[in-house]
């Protein structure tokens, strides 16, 4: 069996995840069926405080936008671990969409996603944070937030 | 075994499901692998016809965005019937994923995607009908249709 | 068991499917998890050729679109045989989600994502290829591509 160290690589990295953000209406944050857990997109909502809003290209850089995916992979740990007890039990990340508020011509969604990709990469380590994406550019995303992430990981049987 | 009991709210909730909308192109409305069902994405079709057009914040209100989103569930809820016979199959909604013609500058997405996920909470309840979401906007729809949402759902394995 | 001929079907229509693209950024293209395996979202790169940009409704017709996401689809399936070794261990297409880069007021997505669909259809036959399918409209897509595709597909456990 592979050995886990997301919760030791976190530690190892220096960080803290948010507070596990409460969904804005009416669903929760992690379904889980079989050993895939499907979690809710999330934002750029930092321990209570939105950090980044408006669009990649007009009111953000890209720099800023890679910034905001990276809080959007933040919160999705943080949700995971909060259902999960622990993020030890994720076995593999499967599948990341992106979404990027983009200025029209703005072109680097890739780019801005990879916030969220390193990120991942950096806890889970090459064989469990490896995942498959798709990065996509909107027009707007709710509350004028900058990035918006979902995943699909897979979980152990415990 | 949780008792499912969704075909019986739909009608304690005095809900007919419209016929089951045709694909417009070259798919088909439900595939189902294991014990998830990928649902085609759904629009504002009802019996036939579009009864939800343009964007929200700018033809549309709010308040008409949740309807049209709540007609796309009754639409997803009327294809899964087709494909397995009954609601009562359905032992989980996974993912809903719900996109939102949007007008530049609204951001109440999912207060507007909200008009499935009610719908949904209402007829499987909150054990089966809780599930994972990811809102979007969107400048443009198939049809220039309001809203267009689409679901995995896990069912009993007959 | 289904006879799967997709390789097959290939070469009785002649097509050679393009070198898989390299992600362009911090992710793998296929990953797989149980019988599903999560395909990344591709363009229209074509043998390294990026060979159609700008938005359908404008720079592009619906043609082009439709080619574009052909192309789109050729580049899905070149990833699957990449990975799988090859493409008759393919049990089902189970979800495609596909994406047009979109003029203000183009509403025809379903026409321009069902090249994607018809190739699928052609290559898998209608018992494994039929999937299930959503066709969104977006503002911008990345390096302006015309259209990006992702698939969910089923395959033999070996």
């Amino acid at each position: 069996m592979m050995i886990r160290t997301a919760e030791t690589n976190l530690k190892a990295l220096g960080l803290e995840l948010p507070a596990a953000p409460k969904p804005v209406a009416s669903y929760v944050p992690c379904v889980q069926s079989g050993n895939l857990v499907f979690v809710s997109g999330q934002g750029t909502i930092f321990n209570g405080q939105r950090l980044y809003v408006g669009a990649v290209g007009r009111e953000r850089t890209p720099d800023e936008g890679y910034q905001a995916a990276r809080i959007c992979a933040l919160n999705l740990l943080s949700q995971l671990r909060s259902y999960l007890g622990t993020l030890d039990r994720v076995t593999r990340i499967v599948n990341l969409r992106g979404y990027v508020n983009s200025a029209d011509g703005f072109y680097a969604q890739p780019a801005v996603i990879n916030g969220a990709s390193d990120l991942l990469h950096q806890v889970f380590g090459p064989e469990i944070g490896r995942h498959s994406r798709t990065a996509l550019g909107v027009s707007v995303l709710p509350n004028n937030i900058t990035a918006e992430v979902e995943l699909v990981v897979e979980v152990d049987s415990l």
